[in-house]
């Protein structure tokens, strides 16, 4: 398989897919249309559509039919980084490079548009009703808005935010805040891809387990490409770069053992397991 | 019928199923449950529950049946004060006399308890899957979104914000931030319960153009009542107290009279009208 090619095709469909969703940057209120496409494009490595694509085809269905998924998830993922950059949160000035959404529009129009995209998600995941069924598409608005609620991704930053001043970190609070933060969106895309692709029960259940080994080393290595940024909640800050490594392995060949067990079908979820895990600077 | 019973009976069903599913506010993180629940306990006058249920009357179920639909519009109202309250919204100190969440409990935790109470809102309706209707629910998901989105409810919120900075205003606009700010969302309610109770076709679309034209008549009467504060988008300054009262109660007749296509059905309906628009302060 070529890995960049496999990920470019499904990373140019979301891409189109969400570009027809989101309002036309010139359609008032402006700076809100504008605010919220400024983030969406040029995106990032789009690896959560990508997880929810392969979890399609590891169910056994064509990648496309995870469409309406993959661009939610993204929806989703893109909403957190634009209140997580607010000044009231980690109050970052730049993303991936360029100014974040309330330095280019305004403190008030990033909130806004957050708040938009993240109802554009469940808008998406309902529109696609024609296709997929209506009770798949329930089971993955479920699963989205747990994953993105309080004692999920929303309760992961609260934590984290919270972290600083809440005593020395132990390593079990740390992958828990990461498990909240990061894993819960990466174990919903695999899941939500893989229930639009007619998958349920022990191998649906399996796919989550993959999805949150993979979430929480995928955020270890974060920690061990920034280990100079020397965050409060970051492993290789409790146990050091090398315990941190050899924790990302593991649990790596853990969710490479469960994908394994999908044969060919797979292939698509190793490719992007190793891509996320093993990333270079 | 004696209208402050059948609101208080509709409140109370509301408020305990609401309260079931919101976190304790002592769950970790704890600052962020409890800024979940600042707003939502005690409540306002939980009108947009009580057009769900009145709506569901409508469609000839009990009303009962719209609580899920009556609970999110519920959340996703709480979730739009609470943003726009905010230091860069409106900054407001006080809501319905106690401090606002980000007075209470910080700026972070009022951006990520909103963003909670969203989320929370859709979790509601695709957990109701089993009484139903996998279809109904979709429908629900799919209209609450395009209410929350940025054609509606936050498109309205940043076209109030631009609203003093972009020229003289006219009847014309001051209507449309009122319908995309105010009337989507309690049109949402109205149908959504009327969904959920069984209409469809006509009687629907009926429906909904009842509930937008209560809703902008509600916002004419929380501008008379405010007549005071001089907001820039209150119809009360473009067009004066007599005639903005005038265009209220003309908006209420034409609401009432759709109302009376559904005989006794819709006596509800009929009554959260009047309650909505002829306020006292």
């Amino acid at each position: 398989m070529d890995a960049s090619a496999w990920l470019a095709e499904r990373t140019a469909l979301v891409d189109r897919y969400l570009d027809g969703r989101l309002p036309p940057a010139n359609e008032p209120p402006a700076a809100l249309h504008g605010a919220m496409r400024h983030l969406v494009f040029p995106g990032g490595k789009r690896l959560r559509p990508a997880f929810a694509f392969a979890g399609c085809e590891a169910a056994g269905a064509p990648h496309a039919r995870a469409l309406p998924a993959a661009a939610a998830v993204e929806l989703v993922h893109t909403y957190s980084l634009i209140h997580d950059d607010l000044p009231c949160m980690d109050d970052d000035a730049l993303r991936r490079g360029r100014p974040t959404v309330h330095i280019a529009y305004g403190e008030a129009n990033a909130v806004l548009a957050g708040d938009a995209l993240l109802a554009l998600a469940f808008e998406v995941l309902a529109d696609a009703e024609g296709g997929c069924g209506a009770e798949a598409l329930a089971w993955c608005t479920r699963a989205l808005a747990v994953a993105a609620g309080s004692r999920q991704l929303v309760g992961g930053q609260a934590d984290d935010l919270a972290f600083a001043a809440s005593g020395p970190p132990a390593l079990s609070r740390v992958e828990a805040v990461h498990r909240r933060k990061s894993a819960a969106l990466i174990a919903a895309s695999v899941t939500c891809g893989a229930r639009l692709g007619g998958a349920s029960g022990d191998s649906l259940a399996e796919l989550g387990v993959f999805g949150e080994e993979v979430g929480v080393a995928f955020q270890i290595a974060d920690d061990l490409l920034d280990a100079d940024r020397n965050e409060a909640c970051s492993l290789v800050s409790v146990i050091g770069v090398e315990a941190a490594r050899a924790r990302a392995e593991a649990l790596l060949e853990s969710a490479l053992r469960r994908a394994c067990a999908f044969g060919e079908r797979g292939a698509g979820l190793r490719v992007l397991a190793e891509l996320a895990v093993r990333r270079e600077k």
